[in-house]
């Protein structure tokens, strides 16, 4: 405890040090602006900033309550992993430390952005970190994320040319980056023991988690779309929503097919699938590619948590309380494999160069952050809501 | 289980091709487009459909958790009804298949009207559906809707001359029709057992359907405005929000001193009537008249369920689960018939002629599809979670 | 029940009548005016209402379900509350009675924060008092928080000049203003056997009460940002959002350190007293200052649960069930000192005189009305689901 609450002291000196020397430059620069109509359509992105925090606290946070012993800890550990990432990206982008500085309300979508790719990661050591060991994590993620956005968005190293890669609403850079760092942290968090306990859910549980997937699902559109200019986002809704009614079919199907009956954690992950594969190419696919990209997604999606799963996490020994890769990891990599061949005017070449640079720096920054979290508390069988909260 | 895996497949199919088929017209058309504030109109409704979405999922998914054994197959069911009538919705609407094609934001919203509508009707069969004849259900009702749309809209067999009947916020042609359409569906699907078996609630159930319903409610000014233009958006909100304050007090008020107690399910379902009823007059009704049409609607709407429900499902041999045509159903009509009277520059005659048409059209079409819908399965009890959901 | 009935009668007459009184005489101006920018900024502030209706219903609803035996009557009790507070105050508003007339999405918005203070204040008495009785707090409670807003925003009774006093985001005049009539209120409901009677929570209670603080969460710089021009709303978002960053972090600290482990409560709520102590300076600190006013909310707010409520409900004589004047109490006054302060181009003078009218006019109308409310009938417990709602 006394460690813990020493990390926490220092985590917050130092979020609070960080923003506290954000100075406010953006509102400067918005006063001279005489544009009308500019200022209307930053408040269409502030509109959608509040529907994508609406995914980050309600969506991801409710969607982990299914584990039942643990929910009251999920939330807890949403609010604070939110309450680190938004913070500590948006004093680092606009300090211009990683990246070029964006305006405000571009930035506050950037920073829920990483608060979301936090939270996929997050889902997958659920129940084995401590409150503090959670706030540590954020605060090693939200820059390797940045490093990695800046790289593939902002030609950053060099390495990609900017334009050369492309990812509208985020299949690799939030979705599969999260899922892969989050594979990554378990390896070294994961013991023996938890092999064999099971993670229990009941039928409130349940509920509440499809509580989370539906809130999740609605406001996908406003996440694709966060950035989008004016004259798509219609388009691109209509790609978002198609895609997510054909995953969520294909995910019912699938999961009848496969287990006899359906499983409810099937449906309130996999239908969701379809908004991660879409993400690459949500505002240039066809209707009819974003409806048939979802379907392949829900159908990925539902194998991954019926048969790839098991196999997976006795290969890593290591395992992924929230099958993030399932929802977040192959979809995400099949939507930005996708993009390569349908979107129009990038070369497969730079697209497939940043897939690879951000599944290596994701595994390789995950496994080192997870060696750090280790060195704060390593725990043998999973963490419940009884250990930190009083009953 | 054959036959409905059989089923599915053909749903799946016929649902692929007609999305694949559909080609993107909508985004070529608008690249064209220079005025910017055309576009951000547009986005402003894009907004509102994602309320209307959220009231969809959340809100009338949530609001049939009441039933305590049925309430994972709940939002299943509602998961999938929306993936069905969204995408066969948005297809044949853009192909001009009924009806004449509209633009992209305004297809993407009709479409979840469509969707509230199957939503409605299938809150009369609910639990006496497996999954399989859900999707079947979606596929089925969304043309019969679409007609029915079309003949009262845009002067459809040249029956009522367009404009000649007014209904903004759907209270006939999106409520009046999905009630009447499930209560048609459910004299053929209803048993003698299901007559003695209650419908059990606990009060965790009960707090999701009021969940479901406070959604419900706090989105409907979006539902009501979803394609009103800018400049009527704020008044026809405030209509929205007075009637359903009228409607929430009403049903408070009647439910109280007609059964000694209030029913919790009174106050989720009846508070709604009161934007059920003011839907065909919420852009031109006066402010006192819409808080008045709430009061009446919501009284309405709880002497339903105390009183004409009982006495309905004898009459029709059919229980309708969620009391849909007391939501619905009767106040929807008031809405419609009220309109006839309100509203300026309309005949009451045509008004009247398309309530009919939507009484008849919803009846008929309701019923043959409960013929189609019990040659794939009749259950003499209602299902439970456990028949198709893994423990 | 009679005299309840009765009441309750009278109470929807007098509401009744007064809506009807009502005339549209906004949806006529607005005809005239031509500038599309204006209405699609009213559809922006429209969109603003939708979501600051959600932290009403689903937020403050929801917050108050914590209380395990009394969960569908609190969310029962809040439909009531806004059913009254919002007609009433439009009506109030829109006649003039009560300041000057505003445009009708500004009403509309005036009229939900009215809501919100309202829900406030019944969160002190929760549980002690009887459906009829909510009913009848709404219809006392929305003019004394009428003239109290009048007096420090209009100029009302000459008591402090236009624009000498600042509260963007309702620091005092919702929150101080709305917790301290409420603690008003309960000095004279509250019985000794209350002291000795433990609020009960379980799980599911605490889930749904972490659900309801999400809402309030991520809806907040709506709230704050309501009425704010355009071009400072992004500025505003970001604001309100570190503040309730820093307040959720805060929060988590100190109730660690404080209690050994976390209470569920102090997160649902503290986390939340961002939000209230940014309110006043919401559009004009920086950044970093709206970052640690975040932080010195959640800490005071913390230390009110711990610490302050106990030795406060001893003082009063009076238990305040939701513990309101923690999270909007102190930090409501916190933030409304503050800006006297930070806000350029204000004295501190009228400040701190609005401040003081604010708690005087809170305490002396809170008091009254409590008497008023006592005389209805007083209870020795506390009321249960079961009185009222039918099993």
């Amino acid at each position: 405890m006394r460690k813990g609450t020493f990390l926490l002291v220092v985590t917050l000196f130092l979020a609070g040090m960080i923003v506290w020397a954000t100075s406010n430059v953006w509102a400067t620069e918005k006063k001279g602006a005489e544009a009308a109509i500019e200022h209307i359509v930053d408040v269409q992105k502030y509109n959608r900033s509040i529907h994508v925090m609406a995914m980050l606290l309600v969506g991801f946070g409710f969607l982990m309550v299914f584990v039942k012993k643990y929910g009251r800890s999920a939330v807890t550990a949403t609010y604070l992993l939110v309450s680190i990432a938004v913070p500590v990206y948006i004093f680092i982008s606009s300090k211009g430390l990683i990246g070029e500085p964006k305006s405000e309300v571009d930035t506050l979508l950037l920073a829920e952005f990483a608060g979301a790719s936090l939270l996929i990661c997050a889902g997958a050591p659920l129940g084995r970190l401590k409150m503090s060991q959670y706030l540590l994590l954020g605060l090693l993620f939200t820059p390797c994320y940045m490093i990695n956005e800046w790289i593939l968005l902002e030609s950053g190293l060099g390495l990609i040319p900017k334009g050369g890669f492309v990812d509208t609403g985020g299949s690799i850079l939030i979705h599969a980056f999260g899922a892969l760092f989050g594979l990554a942290v378990v390896m070294t968090m994961t013991t023996k023991e938890e092999f064999t306990a099971p993670i229990e859910a009941d039928h409130t549980s349940d509920q509440f988690s499809m509580l989370g997937s539906m809130v999740l699902w609605l406001f996908w559109p406003s996440f694709c779309a966060g950035l989008v200019e004016p004259k798509l986002v219609p388009f691109t809704a209509v790609n978002v929503f198609l895609a997510l009614c054909g995953a969520t079919i294909a995910t019912y199907i699938v999961s009848a097919n496969l287990r006899g009956k359906i499983a409810i954690g099937d449906i309130a992950n996999a239908a969701l699938a379809g908004g991660v594969g879409v993400g690459a190419t949500c505002d240039t696919a066809g209707h009819p590619a974003a409806f048939i990209i979802g379907i392949l997604a829900g159908t990925l999606s539902t194998i991954g948590f019926v048969s790839i799963q098991p196999a997976l996490q006795n290969w890593v020994k290591g395992i992924d309380t929230c099958g993030v890769t399932n929802l977040h990891g192959w979809p995400g990599l099949m939507g930005g494999i996708i993009a390569a061949f349908l979107v129009p005017g990038i070369t497969a070449n730079n697209q497939f160069k940043g897939i690879i640079i951000a599944i290596v720096l994701a595994l390789v920054t995950g496994y080192v952050t997870g060696q750090v979290l280790a060195y704060f508390g390593r725990r043998r069988v999973p963490y419940t809501d009884e250990e930190e909260i009083l009953a």
